[in-house]
């Protein structure tokens, strides 16, 4: 899928910028970068050396002199822009239009197509793209860094093509039976009996159990924390 | 909302990272950012020519000596990491992260934590965290610049917050601050260390504290019940 989408620049002024879409690109498992008549070549230094793991896409990057020729052979263009356009194509925000991209990839090559750092996109370049993606920001007035906008949509349409493979969320632990959990507190109370100024049944004394056992509860332990927490009584000498 | 989530940088040693994520900041509404011991001050030229739009929030960023100075006065802190940490707290999507952190300034300040470029999170930062969150990335060897990586979570807490409802009509219970909590923890060290078998440092030593602070986490404790740790700990003789 990801061989599908490519990263347009178009006329970028900074090489560290390009370095760090590079970097930016290979981080999120894509590996297409177009750049349309840049300032400085790919194999500049400061771009090398902000690609970092992504010096092979830099390295195998296409440069070419219009956005047409980097977008000729695609089925669908976004491009990037802070704000709507008179006459543009339609906005939308950058996640739907990631995807709809990764939708897309099925009917053939899609560019994502990013303008110069101080002006955006040129009319020509408005013109190449089939819709605008937006990233929301606070403020519009306040820029994204070239290079971070590469890596927010490169990000979201990475997202897009997680496929629904097991969230790597929290492994639920095997909780404690009532028993080991009961056991804990009773083990805790006869320490608290055998050292403390407290008499069996004594109010405070009960109080403070309770409270411990209500954040047992909370955490719902497992085995292995209570075992943890027996340990520590023991080296505590209870 | 965005006043109480603050940024925390772990002994970053490019100061040009720092102005990137100043700007990130920025651009997504955040404007607190601290430094635990950087390599370069935040007046670094590196930094400033990066910031841009972020000028005033580097200007602003406050620099401290440890993690646990950082976060002392937050109710909630996560730390980004590429990968599981043994022992670590849970790790969970970043955008999941990002929703559950914007619930949460409802009890008071947020902080995410990032560690250092090469290495990411220490073990004493990866202990002042609540939960980790994983920027998912296409392959995990392949490692975010770190200034993308703010960015990254930024955008995710804008985006978060953009969806927010107004405030829940149930008043949360008061939470104790990371400062309670790892004193607490820090009191249960000094008693091991004193009384048990362990060096300081031990491996085991930290596998059950670590377990200890897991379950405190999970149980979200509120001031009332570390006093109630703290009063079981005195009487323990301890």
């Amino acid at each position: 899928m990801k061989d599908r989408l490519r990263i347009v620049m178009c006329r970028p002024t900074r090489a560290g910028n390009v370095g760090a879409a590079a970097r930016a690109m290979k981080t999120m498992g894509l590996s297409s970068l177009v750049l349309v008549d840049p300032l400085h070549p790919a194999e500049d230094q400061d771009a090398v050396a902000r690609a970092r793991d992504g010096r092979d896409v830099l390295a195998a990057a296409r440069t070419v002199g219009t956005v047409a020729e980097a977008v000729a052979d695609c089925v669908w263009v976004v491009g990037l822009s802070a704000r709507d356009r008179a006459l543009g194509p339609p906005l939308r925000d950058v996640q739907a239009a990631a995807r709809e991209a990764v939708e897309r990839v099925h009917d053939g090559l899609v560019a994502w197509v990013f303008g110069t750092e101080r002006d955006g996109l040129s009319n020509a370049e408005l013109s190449a793209c089939h819709a605008l993606a937006r990233i929301p920001t606070d403020d519009a007035l306040t820029s994204l860094n070239l290079g971070a906008a590469v890596q927010l949509a490169c990000y979201e349409l990475h997202r897009a093509g997680m496929s629904e493979a097991p969230s790597p969320a929290e492994v639920p632990a095997a909780a404690a039976t009532r028993g080991e959990v009961l056991a804990l507190l009773d083990r805790l109370h006869r320490a608290l009996v055998a050292v403390g100024p407290f008499a069996e049944g004594d109010a405070k004394l009960r109080a403070v159990e309770q409270r411990a056992l209500r954040l047992l509860d909370r955490a719902a332990p497992g085995p292995e924390e209570l075992r943890a927490v027996h340990a520590m009584l023991k080296w505590l000498g209870h």
